[in-house]
């Protein structure tokens, strides 16, 4: 096992994927700063990230760490999601070969998307295990080199450089709310946010349809929860049996942790688009919903909150800003 | 009056106007490019500009370029749309006084809007043309600078700098598509591109209900045409009978003109969510809707087409964004 990145790890980073990344920009919430009493609020925009999500620092800090022999192997990836179009977007914006493990149930548009960023993709299996079972045998049988989705040190250290650009812009920053999973983008921020502002308050919000990680943390183990749909399917998914990184680090450094339900997503998710015209998938709506729930205290505080990705589905979209928008006019 | 703008003008009011404007990306279009023929289609997302809009850099080029005297006056403008909250941005940042005259018949959100980015609003008159009137007088009355939408040379070399934007990240682009209303984008923007590369296509984007400038062009002279409302409402609106600089450069620097119709716009706006996840208003989706109805040939060509503003209303947006979703999946 290697040793847990640092806020060097997080400076290298930010050097080494500077030409593959966008910095994103941070805007102002005054409505949601006046209905909190947060002193002020903004949205760091991971939306408005190529691919359009923060997966894509992760995927090339590890991707452009990789020498020349593992380079000319390739890499592979299991992921219909964000990380699978960020191994892809990087990887071919390198040159360097990638392949996607999909199972056959994956719609055939998301297999072409990831395609059309200049990734292979490998259809195999009739289930998400089946294909993470392709994934393992393609690593093992042509040495490809695996590119995990949260952890693993440059992944995380990768997501890290998100706390940098937002202390750049905003040092005075008390508290950070970050959508958590499997925990990457967690650990990277709070690490590097807290390695340069001890008194920074990490705020950690899961969903309460998949709250992998929260429960891990209590069983004091990565443990397997039930998974009900949610709309910040991003959100989904365990934490790996065998986690050796995002774990012990989110148990470090979140101080407060929520579970976020549908009806505050597909708030947060209204109020984004109705009041800044930003399109925030449901992981991404998660810091939104919560303020307009007012289930946090963030009086007097400077709040920065991470709208992490931008991946909706057209007709799931429309349909919760239809929905809202009916309850704003006919309430 | 003053001598037309030069390329000269436009580097200039990029270095002025630097800590005022974001360098908005530019995206791919394969999608549209394999419809089109087009050998590449690009957007220039300028609906990521600061206060949803490209007219921030017209604004901001024209308030940093007055002297102490002047600004300490402060200006004046009347506009309710991004013309407005441009003018009410620069200043407000930059600590001026300005004054944005509103009719009582625009609603009390616009004026919130505008008065937030820290402007006064001066509500007088029930028509445009009276809040034009109440403009005048601040002028006269008071010495207030004007800064006016789009026939001042300043306000047409800092809607240039998009110009070098795209063109020192896509120097090879041949064709330019730009949405052609007062005509101070496509003045300045077409200018700059022209004197850059001599064989840059301009193709000059108005919509059919308010066609202002290719009549005037055809009376060669100003003249004032009958209005229908729009979704492409920025687009809306007459070039002024007193046109000293816009008229004349867009008559030498249009190659093509076209006239975009509701349904072209409609179907510019859905596929430029759908595809891209970009919320375009209206005037900003031409570009999209002519290369998508194929009344535009651009077969083998390097295409860049701007994408204007997002500023768009909830309810209405999203009905477009509906109707067309229904039309896509029961066609």
């Amino acid at each position: 096992m290697k040793s847990m990145p640092s806020l060097l790890d997080v400076y290298q980073a930010r050097r080494r994927i500077r030409s593959m990344v966008r910095e994103t920009p941070v805007i102002m919430a005054p409505e949601l700063a006046g209905r909190s009493g947060a002193q002020s609020v903004h949205f760091k925009l991971e939306c408005r990230q190529h691919t359009g999500a923060f997966k894509v620092r992760g995927a090339a800090n590890k991707i452009l760490s990789l020498g020349e022999d593992a380079r000319q192997r390739g890499v592979v990836t299991f992921s219909t999601g964000n990380h699978g179009k960020a191994v892809a977007f990087v990887a071919g914006r390198a040159g360097i070969p990638a392949t996607v493990c999909l199972s056959e149930h994956v719609p055939a548009y998301r297999a072409e998307m990831i395609r059309q960023l200049g990734a292979q993709v490998s259809v195999k299996g009739r289930s998400q295990d089946e294909a993470e079972q392709n994934y393992r045998e393609l690593m093992q049988d042509r040495g490809l080199i695996p590119v995990v989705p949260f952890d693993d040190p440059l992944i995380i250290a990768g997501q890290g450089t998100i706390a940098l650009e937002i202390l750049r812009e905003l040092p005075e920053t008390q508290v950070l709310m970050i959508p958590l999973s499997g925990g990457g983008l967690l650990a990277g921020m709070a690490m590097a946010a807290r390695s340069i502002n001890p008194g920074m308050h990490i705020v950690g919000l899961s969903i309460d349809r998949s709250p992998a990680m929260v429960e891990s943390l209590k069983a004091g183990k990565p443990v397997q929860v039930e998974e009900k749909p949610s709309l910040a399917d991003s959100l989904l998914g365990g934490i790996g049996f065998e986690n050796h990184y995002t774990l012990p680090m989110v148990e470090k450094y979140v101080d407060e942790h929520l579970l976020v339900g549908e009806e505050e997503i597909k708030a947060g998710m209204f109020h984004l688009f109705d009041t800044h015209r930003i399109i925030a998938e449901g992981a991404a709506a998660v810091g939104a919903g919560i303020m307009l729930s007012g289930r946090i205290d963030v009086k007097g505080k400077r709040v920065v909150s991470i709208v992490s990705g931008g991946t909706v589905d057209t007709a799931a979209y429309l349909q919760v800003l239809q929905e809202r928008l009916e309850r704003k006019t006919h309430p």
